[in-house]
């Protein structure tokens, strides 16, 4: 069987297509969207998604179309004039760009793609939103957690926004230096694409308010106000792919009976038998040189004038690695290490890297 | 069997289930949005559309998260400063607040619910944007195309937009008269919500880069240059709900096979024998008094305190009714009339109606 390590969208959680059938049974896709039945379907995903990732109750957690939406909303909602934005590739930059397209006024702190940033940046005070990228999905650079960390208390009337799209669920945040993290359900939980999960606490809340207040355009149905107002209820503002919830509440499910701690052990296992490999390996290297930044969800691996013949080597075997990001697609190769991908798999994956020659 | 009669979400056509495993089995929901067989299906959905529903080439169609984002992306793209909307209901009138929420400065002629506009209303001759709600969901009111098709020789300037939610694929407009037109697939469609589609001219992206030239926010992702510069690619600004394309491109067929004509005669028949069971009852009658506005896609029963009976009555034959909209929740039901709804089953609710005494 083809097993797919492109970061996003990813080789589906074993137990979608199994779930998916359920949900038909149940006739879910025809739920209303104000029906008691849906009101279930939203709590239980969302305590979930709580349990699963630690995420203090006193948080809200609110659902879009797409991660790309809540960079839009985020900025929308959480910022009149000012946010800054740590970029360090295609991702990062274009969370920065939607700020501009926004009419903000946002501002960067700018690194080669594969870099990370000096842990005692200096920063201006008066930013009203700081955008961090844990996991640059184009370069595989992560952010330690120390360095998104760090914010909070230096900055303490900036929110912290974290975009963890491709990363949870494998970090555990320390929710007490952050205001807002979002996610879409595509890459590490192993579903179909179609749905952003956004998660944020009352300061994100009142902030909204606040620019509301002052007559700046904060969206409609989907501004802050109008989801928790719609989200206390267990409900959303419009009729939301009701399906995608489901099935997310469902995997989270599935997640939370491994356990997240076993999760997290596992992928640290995956990635660091797979960077090992590319280190070791006479014609490939990982991109990151760093090894403090090297994601553990999504490896990138510099493979050169190699990049055709591994892929070929590893589509004999049905894996199929993910296109470098870009100006890199011929000379690089990501692997996604999502909970759906087993330690067998990578070690095979290994094995195969360490064949080649 | 359960049969549901809600206008939206509403039951599913009877395909879609089997396309959903198809997909599964070809891999589409971790198809990457960026490949060619995503490409292929983004022009089978959108040529396929264009075919059912007698859309010229010249016009694009693009897809956003839900038709409530459409109501928020065209006033935002569309309208600098005046909108005019047509309000009969709860969902038109809900598309007139988006634009005041956005900060613009619309107008509205209003009537009261179940009720219709004058052909010859006299409006201001300088609105961007005429807003015409071809059904209103919430009462069963359909305005005529002549209605609808009269405004574009009067209003060269204006841009006509329709929202045609819960009657298409019903309706065949006359793509001369309008602009734009968008609806959403879990009603007429009979597919599970979390897809909107949007249909514009050229004009329309005209006018959006026209707004954006003078500084005026479109918004970033979902503005339509950047949905016409993917779109042009068979591709989308985001990750999208690839999965929910793939099987209106797939019901869009079975439609096909079975003949626009064909579904739209049996549309009208089965709306004239619940409204003549309706008419002929001596406890309830149709809500919308005025034949020529009713609708034949969610046509509304006035039931009164028999609401309750009834709704038991139907029940207990696996027949489950849409409640009346808010504040009619206790005194009419609303009955959709979609392609998925067989001759049979309506012939069987009308019989169902009149064995109720």
């Amino acid at each position: 069987m083809k097993i797919n390590f492109t970061p996003g969208p990813s080789q589906l959680y074993f137990t979608v297509e199994s779930h998916m059938r359920q949900a038909f049974r149940d006739g879910v896709p025809s739920l209303s969207h104000r029906s008691k039945e849906f009101e279930t379907i939203f709590q239980e995903t969302t305590s979930g998604l709580k349990a699963l990732l630690g995420i203090p109750d006193e948080f809200h957690i609110f659902f879009t179309g797409s991660a790309t939406e809540i960079w839009e909303r985020s900025l929308q909602n959480l910022v009149a004039d000012q946010s800054l934005h740590f970029v360090n590739g295609a991702f990062s930059k274009r969370y920065y760009e939607i700020a501009t397209q926004l009419g903000k006024s946002p501002y960067k702190i700018e690194v080669a793609e594969g870099k990370g940033f000096d842990q005692n940046v200096e920063i201006k005070s008066d930013v009203e939103l700081i955008a961090l990228t844990h996991n640059e999905t184009s370069t595989g650079v992560s952010l330690p957690l120390a360095f998104i960390n760090q914010f909070k208390s230096k900055f303490p009337d900036s929110l912290i926004v974290v975009d963890a799209v491709s990363s949870l669920p494998y970090p555990q945040f320390d929710y007490t230096k952050i205001d807002s993290v979002f996610f879409s359900v595509q890459k590490g939980f192993g579903l179909p694409a179609g749905l952003g999960v956004w998660v944020v606490n009352d300061r994100c809340i009142t902030k909204a308010e606040h620019l509301l207040s002052k007559g700046i355009s904060i969206g409609t149905y989907h501004n802050l106000p109008t989801l928790l107002a719609n989200g206390i209820k267990n409900q959303t503002p419009e009729t939301p792919n009701a399906l995608a919830i489901y099935l997310l509440g469902k995997v989270v499910q599935d997640l939370l009976r491994r356990g997240i701690q076993i999760i997290r052990k596992e992928t640290e296992y995956k990635a660091a038998i797979l960077y090992q490999a590319l280190s070791n390996h006479p014609l490939m290297k990982p991109f990151v040189e760093e090894p403090a930044l090297r994601s553990q969800t999504v490896i990138v691996a510099e493979t050169g004038d190699q990049t055709e013949r591994i892929i070929k080597h590893l589509q004999k075997q049905q894996f199929y690695p993910g296109d470098g990001y870009g100006s890199k697609k011929k000379n690089q190769l990501r692997f996604a290490n999502f909970p759906t991908h087993s330690k067998e798999t990578f070690e095979r994956l290994v094995d195969l890297f360490e064949e080649f020659a």
